[in-house]
């Protein structure tokens, strides 16, 4: 069998668990979920994660000793090499032995866990839009910024699963306050929850702006209202855009300058734009950056993988591929 | 002789180049400079610095025959793997391949490059502050601010060599001019220049400042101004260097959540501060760190070799120790 194994990954996250098992060739041949809560600590929740992947099998109807390897990527700030959760706040995990906990309900099955924004930016760099580049770094835009780098094909982790946390770059010293209690993070500027932010303060600055007909209640703005009115060509609108576009752009700058990447791969809600959030951030970037695209090439590129970026992702770390 | 190499380490500037000789014991055993000029074009430089290279080789009487490699730490950005120099402005350099100039003006001795401040942190890493730790980035806070990235020993390069260039991270968007043509730039913030410039615009709004004592006529004033005068507890300079150490600190928070290395290694001369500097910015960054101290120990700490980290770092590279 060894040389015909199937191999899971899991995308563990506060709510749920999803997870997909792939075939020896690299397909997604069946794909479930589980749900997860704070309150059954670890163990439970490493044998949820197990009981998620033997049902995979039978759904498959394959053994389980068919499966070569498991790869989680789970929240929190992880020691890969040690497959130790460092610590997972909203789970108040600390040096929680994931990937030994699982195997052990698994038969031994070798398990490697990451970081989920870390497996989903390996995802995208190996089976999505970073496919041509060995070096990228993805940024996905939703409540936060999640960011994960990929150097060599590999995820780069830093000291203890440390690195990565470009969310909590700061792009404004003394600028807005975050959650991690700092000041001025580009999440607090780039991240959808920024955006529906502004988006709201700018419908009140303008009563006239067509914001207001796209979203008559303020509860109901999200990361579309503004997008949606300023394509419309309301004034209001596109400031809130071109605002969060030069944010954007600085901190895609800022992680360029440190990494020099081959491509930015940028997902999450806010991604669903396009051309027509990229285009203008790469014009900015292009202007701004140390040395121009002239010289060395940037892409800069839409995430393709979706929601599935994270199993493909920590399937990839299973894999070893 | 294999088994018995000696290696050369050049820090090449663009007034003058210095090099050391090291022996198979990796002790430096002899130190020249030769100046450098843009009008001369890189054949003649590299001539220059093959020649120096023949003269320490004369000075310590060893055969150019025992050499085994020589590393060279350059201005501009390199791409170490093609031993090109992509781009440098000062020289008006552009694609120049350095490395096998220089080498055939030594019989064919193998030559690498790099970016003179991944150099001088791969000195620092190696065999100075940050000796004990495998992955550290070394900032120099001189006129700009320079930075080297060591991972696992290694020079991070980034993508043809354009990683590193943390001086021009962007942390107060839209703020002070940077003549890279962005603006809020890390260095227009934690450069001696900028310790210098806030130092005369302090004096000039506090005329009771001590600093006036200091240094009576303000083109005299430099980097040491504001922390002599706060050391004799004048407010005015307190204030300066309160500041300069919150946004030093940010800068290096920002590295330390992107990169989570070992080491923060602080040079070049406002380093020369020691303690007075660091344990503020410990401090600083203890306290806004997005995962702190106690779950994943961070040393900052001053560099050890000042400018000879270059060469010995020119020397690692060269004897890819």
């Amino acid at each position: 069998m060894a040389s015909k194994l199937y191999y899971a990954g899991i995308d563990l996250g506060g709510m749920s668990a999803k997870a997909g098992l792939f075939d020896p060739e690299g397909k997604m041949i069946a794909k479930s979920t589980v749900k997860t809560c704070k309150e059954e600590g670890f163990r439970a929740t490493a044998k949820h994660l197990a009981g998620l992947v033997r049902e995979l099998c039978s759904a498959a109807k394959i053994p389980v000793s068919s499966v070569g390897g498991v790869g989680v990527g789970t929240p929190g700030i992880i020691d890969g090499a040690a497959g130790i959760v460092v610590a997972w706040t909203n789970f108040a995990w600390e040096n929680v032995p994931l990937a030994s906990e699982i195997s052990a309900n698994l038969d031994g099955i070798p398990v490697r866990i990451s970081n989920d924004a870390n497996a989903a930016a390996l995802g995208e760099a190996k089976f999505g839009a970073g496919k041509k580049y060995g070096d990228s770094i993805t940024i996905t835009l939703g409540t936060g910024v999640g960011s994960g780098i990929v150097i060599g094909g590999k995820i780069f982790e830093g000291f203890r699963g440390g690195a990565g946390e470009a969310g909590h770059m700061t792009i404004v010293v003394g600028g807005i306050p975050c959650t991690c209690g700092k000041r001025g993070c580009f999440e607090q500027y780039a991240s959808a929850t920024a955006l529906i932010r502004d988006t709201k303060r700018a419908m009140f600055e303008h009563k006239e702006s067509s914001m207001w007909r796209i979203s008559p209640d303020p509860d109901t703005v999200n990361g579309l209202t503004a997008f949606t009115a300023a394509k419309e060509g309301d004034a209001a609108a596109q400031e809130v855009v071109k605002n969060y576009i030069m944010y954007l752009s600085e901190g895609i700058l800022n992680l360029v300058n440190c990494f020099r990447p081959q491509a930015i791969i940028v997902g999450g809600g806010v991604s669903g734009q396009g051309e027509y959030l990229l285009q203008p951030v790469r014009k900015y970037v292009d202007e701004h950056l140390f040395v121009g695209f002239d010289r060395i090439p940037l892409a800069i590129v839409k995430a393709q993988l979706g929601n599935d970026a994270g199993i493909w992702g920590a399937y990839a770390l299973a894999a070893n591929v």
